[in-house]
């Protein structure tokens, strides 16, 4: 039977300020990846973050990200390798802590934003992050973009990796994502998101924004909780898969 | 024999800040209480304080503040319990990361400034404090000032405690310290300092200002690492206390 | 013609996260407290409230508050009235380049949250507060709740102030408010809350919680922009006003 | 008679951490540019820097740099011009108060490092400081690196520059400088500087590392005051000059 992750970032508000609807995703989605309070999220969101996710039976990760809060960690900072190493190895013990604290278990690692991209292209950062995850705790799951440096990085390593797909944005002819403000890069219908999703796990490929097919391997799906109707996409998306034969379920 | 901790706050640099000799104050103290990034150190600073105190075989603590970069976490801030208790888990967490990849043990956590203070006076905030050291882990040793609300909150959950005295503070009648700019609230001469002590651990007491004994315990002696002639001090006063056949050791 | 100033804190958003319904309440308020980036706000959202006061015909004030983000500057700190003085002073500076360069001006100051509530009864604090406005235009007014030390400084000064009250909320005999949290302590109905202004501006007297009459002098309502409807309470209260022959406007 | 100006970054302290030697450069350098609270200072050390340089004589200028206080703006950071344009203006702004408070003049800005840097190379990035600085006050004047696309942006935006050179680096054929770390990036005799700078304000050109000699305008030197002989190496280096016939005087 095949199988697939659908993945969410949660846990972004921060002090009196509130992002994205993660208790209705919760009910979505089999891993939640939960910022540590670098681009997004505070020790008492963070906690909140862990025990819904541990009520709801949803795989925890952590979800480091720049030193940004003002840009939400979408900004690219030149930092070094070393640096990365360190930003992340900081933000992964300070939410495992509340994960321990919480009687959980922490799973996996998805970067964030310009960190995700910028590991995406480049080795170096992602060599540093993926060390990173890999001397704090072997087992842990790296997420990261298909084709992606990071996922080369993990591998290299010697971690588990988890291929990163996404429903709702379009391809380019080589694998890449179609920048958000391009004509058709976002897909809004859940039902063809599910059609392109079925095809990345049936047939591992998905079709460009050209018409070609692009060799694509789906291990999960990311969920972008901050759209307002996530959670109804979500779902949606889940009843499709489900209703087609596949296993919606954590790695 | 007697025994007697010294311990040092230490990485309490910052990006291009440097503050602190650590280098030459490890080949002293024999407990270092590293910060966690809120009211000073980063992640760099925190991997290489970590990999400093290791290569000296001195214990590693946590020494978690106030966020509040600006005031070097010395301004007391009104947080609740649960925010103390969260942000102590978040800076436990943080550092334990980078001890567990170097192969160290945390061992112990030292509140750092304001919260050490409003710790050491409020029983719900000790509460939180060493609630969030033992749900981390319950073989950790807490640090407190004697006498205060925080080692008997530290006692109360279950924790094992150490009381700290100040080799170069005056004390009053009810074991307070003397508030530095009072007229002689500052030992500044190592022998004086290391007669004060010796009594402390001898005798369980110490001379208060007006004269009077006031009993305490001393389990460690807190070195002071942002004065000038600190590794000067600590290691005239070690070899005082050593020459006097205490044995200076972690607990 | 009895006048009242209806004014509301504004641009506390900060970065991608929103916080109240600024466009909607410029519609009813005639003063606008700008966050000034310490306890919210951002160069970018500062300079969209800027242009949106002054298009809206709104005068503008800075809203500066303490160093503390993740608690919304609603927390006590225990700053020195030093540090208050210099503070304040970047705030309003931040704040009236954006005012200058929209070519408009800056009219007042009040404090925030927890920044508010101290200098509401520490003399220290608030006089270093007045002087930092004094000393940086003295034809701007200082805006503080009625009966506070903050107005007091301000007068002794040499400032204009303006005695703020509160439409929805509830008085002590003492003439301080009561808490949230105690039955009784917020107004909901905004007829009741206009009734309640109304005797504030023409007998120069609320009813307190005890049913005995506070004089207050009340020259400006604050209207809570934060809650959910901020918008249509301030439009309510603003007709009454109006239709009882309160002018409503700036001072 | 050839007129030059010593620049200097001052007020680059934070908190309980203290850099650079600000009141002996005061002595040497005839500008100064005041660290404005996102890369390095706060506001009591931007009131102290300020009335320093106004006793010392020396001209005040805003050191704006990005919001990252870890990596002391040294970190280039994909911000938008838009993003751009408010921190500038809001980094004078707040500097601007304490010197207004002082009954000083703000005269002139320079970016701080990676803003600098971006800005020498990113013309939609300088128009966007020059657009600020001169709304904000088209009387200032524009500091930046000769050749720059900074300069070339403030002279279109109407702004007076002040074109700046290197004393104690090498230059490429090109015009730029030649990294740090290359050998003989750095000069470290005082004397070699001071025949460097007076080529450059003599001859308006500079002797590359490869030898040719490259066109430069001179309007002022920086001087490096983070590094430890640097008071040393401005007296030195300004006695120099004015032993050669040189004026050394704000622009």
């Amino acid at each position: 039977m095949i199988e697939i992750d659908l993945n969410c970032d949660m846990g972004e508000s921060f002090g009196a300020y509130r992002i994205g609807n993660d208790d209705e995703l919760l009910r979505e989605v089999t891993s939640a990846n939960i910022a540590c309070g670098f681009h997004a999220g505070d020790p008492g969101v963070m906690r909140r973050s862990v025990t819904s996710a541990l009520a709801a039976g949803v795989k925890i990760g952590a979800h480091p990200g720049l030193p940004d809060l003002a840009g939400f960690g979408r900004r690219n900072m030149q930092i070094s390798p070393e640096e990365a190493f360190d930003l992340v190895t900081y933000q992964i013990g300070a939410l495992d802590a509340f994960v321990r604290q919480e009687g959980g278990r922490l799973r996996h690692v998805k970067p964030h934003g310009a960190l995700y991209n910028m590991a995406a292209v480049s080795r170096p950062l992602a060599d540093a992050i993926a060390g990173a995850v890999y001397r704090y705790d072997p087992a842990m799951v790296l997420y990261g973009l298909a084709g992606s440096e990071l996922l080369a990085a993990g591998n290299a390593a010697g971690l588990r990796t988890a291929s990163e797909v996404f429903a709702d944005r379009a391809y380019m002819a080589d694998g890449s994502l179609v920048p958000r403000g391009v004509p058709g890069a976002v897909v809004h219908d859940a039902g063809e998101a599910a059609r392109r999703v079925l095809r990345m796990v049936r047939e591992g490929a998905v079709t460009a924004l050209d018409g070609s097919a692009v060799p694509l391997l789906a291990d999960t799906v990311c969920i972008h909780g901050d759209s307002p109707g996530a959670a109804v996409f979500a779902a949606a998306l889940r009843r499709t898969l489900e209703a087609e034969g596949v296993l919606v379920t954590a790695l």
